[in-house]
């Protein structure tokens, strides 16, 4: 991965509710651990601290990972998409990342 | 993973614009190649096709990955989030994800 970094949250498009999705993912193992949402406070504040922070659409408030759980996912590189919608937060996470004590909330096959 | 699998596609939660984000993953290496929107349609033919399948937000129609590219992805498996409004596509892809000709669409650091 060569090409420039991007400088400024300025750039991100965020939705018609202020939000763009952010894809985490283990950087130790590549595992997908979960997709949440982010405002840009929460971008700027992932950035800033160095540890998950995202927008909670059912509380309606800023989310930092790991206050509450003690499930602290620290930061190691958050990258963007080429349309600047999307989020891609490569952490190293301690312990689950789902609510339900699943290391991952992706945890069921879709078999139709 | 042995949790047991999700059954059908009535259980899914598209939003109501009735998408639904899907994470693109390469199997074989877990490097997330991009996120794009599914309808039920597009789940459904994923399913069907073994070929992953989104919905264009920008061209408003169904999007076969690959027909014009011809960079398919294979679908591998399908993961259902805990919450079960996204889904996880680990896939074989033949070529680029990314439009860019970048294998993925998550080539640049976010660093401000």
């Amino acid at each position: 991965m060569n090409a420039e970094p991007v400088r400024s949250v300025d750039v991100l498009r965020f939705d018609d509710r202020g939000l763009l999705p952010a894809v985490v993912q283990e950087a130790s193992t590549g595992e997908v651990l979960m997709v949440a949402w982010m405002t840009r406070e929460a971008v700027e504040r992932t950035l800033a601290e160095g540890r998950a922070v995202f927008w909670s659409r059912s509380r309606g408030e800023l989310w930092r990972k790991g206050d509450t759980s003690g499930n602290v996912q620290h930061v190691e590189e958050v990258l963007v998409d080429c349309d600047e919608d999307t989020l891609l937060v490569r952490v190293h996470a301690e312990g689950p990342a789902c609510h339900t004590g699943e290391r991952s909330c992706f945890f069921r096959r879709l078999e139709t």
